[in-house]
């Protein structure tokens, strides 16, 4: 069974990555919509028909389930994409916060990710169900997305601005804290370093790819062999697109613009 | 004659701003781009397609000139648009070429802009058709545009990365610094103290509005009085627009979304 995998650019390639590690022998057909990326400052009803044309791509390419890798289209456009669809959809919020409430002590969860992401309140919404104590404590951090595209990584000022977004939440004594948004695990060290050690930070990408790997060792869909052949198509090559996939992946791999 | 001016977002209500200060009484239409916003990580082909449907929704709206109020838009894609349209163009880059020329001395002209901008070379092109002396040194800064949308305009972070930017263009001396993005002038106070006070700095906002008050008063197309309705229009509100409205326009508008 194909995977698809769609995102507003080319960071949902940290969810295609930790998919091909589980996941080797399985096909993947991943969707960049770089041509109107990113979507985190876009709303609700926008996000809903991206998902809904980036999901129908992949499907007429011959997917059988759906990962969305893009936190802001999957906090917000989820339910509106699982309504017209008869395949399986899997996404980056619902994995991680299975993750986050098995790991919390003190059910204080930090969340960090794009506005469109936090505005969202999903992840308030889907912990308040799971358990009505815990509590999220969200911030939106608009900065990283572009810190980590123009390749920062390490940067004084990157370092600087991840500790201006962090002391809300350390001020606010999280023990857990997610990272909303496909960039983030670049800059998970640094992220690590000023959250302080005792926080666990929980990687989605990590968590969606063991999801979709468990249904599909329950429904018979891991391929074991053969040849691979995985596509990744993006809706524009911008200046800097190539550098950026380079920096995801490390190392090259060819696009195909549609 | 209404004025129709485009942008990818509201980062050129700078330029309708400036048009509204000389011509308070010329109707204008605007039209921001933002479900598709920024254009400075995007391609030179996917910008034309975009400029292509940007103007002709401002000339459906009754549009008798078009302001190309992006820069990056404006570098590359004016000579595509113009082919197809009968209406006159005017955009940020040529106005703001003439000033820079007009007042450097060394002939070094800074440029800084998205990647798109940069790269497209537009600068280095026109500039060498008018004076074959003139050097121009083109830095892109891709932080500038979310450091203001995220309103940290007097930030620490803000002035490092801002000097950061600048450095390059300061050991190469320039004398005249061009704001090729319509975010930058929000900056002005700051990029001016780092790149140093002996360098002029060129706000093409004004520059492209004093052009169109030229074309008018000499084409008779000034409106003297009458109720004047000016229209914003986008193509998406996301959950900061309203903010970042109010920041650029000082006053909060009625956006229509389309």
């Amino acid at each position: 069974m194909k995977i698809g995998i769609f995102d507003s650019g080319v960071g949902g390639l940290t969810v295609a990555k930790e998919i091909k590690n589980l996941l080797p022998n399985q096909p993947i057909i991943y969707f960049g919509d770089t041509a109107r990326t990113p979507y985190g400052t876009k709303s609700r009803e926008t996000l809903i028909t991206y998902a809904r044309e980036d999901a129908a791509f992949l499907l007429e390419q011959g997917a059988g389930l759906i990962v969305i890798a893009c936190h802001s289209a999957a906090s917000t456009a989820t339910d509106a994409l699982k309504e017209g669809l008869d395949v399986p959809v899997f996404e980056v919020v619902t994995p991680s916060i299975e993750q986050a409430l098995a790991k919390t002590r003190t059910k204080r969860i930090g969340l960090i990710g794009t506005r469109a992401t936090v505005a969202s309140g999903i992840y308030e919404k889907k912990i308040g169900v799971l358990d009505s104590e815990a509590k999220v404590i969200g911030q939106p951090c608009p900065l990283l997305v572009p810190l980590v595209e123009e390749g920062w990584l390490k940067a004084r000022e990157t370092r600087m601005i991840v500790k201006k977004y962090l002391r809300p939440l350390k001020q606010q004594k999280i023990d857990t804290l997610v990272l909303g948004c496909t960039h983030y695990p670049l800059l998970k060290k640094v992220i690590q370093e000023k959250i302080g050690k005792r926080t666990e930070v929980i990687d989605p990408s990590l968590e969606v790819a063991r999801a979709v790997k468990n249904y599909l060792n329950q429904n018979g869909g891991i391929e074991c062999g053969g040849q691979v052949k995985d596509r990744y198509f993006v809706s524009d090559i911008g200046p800097a697109t190539q550098e950026i996939v380079r920096r995801f992946m490390g190392r090259r791999i060819e696009l195909e613009k549609v």
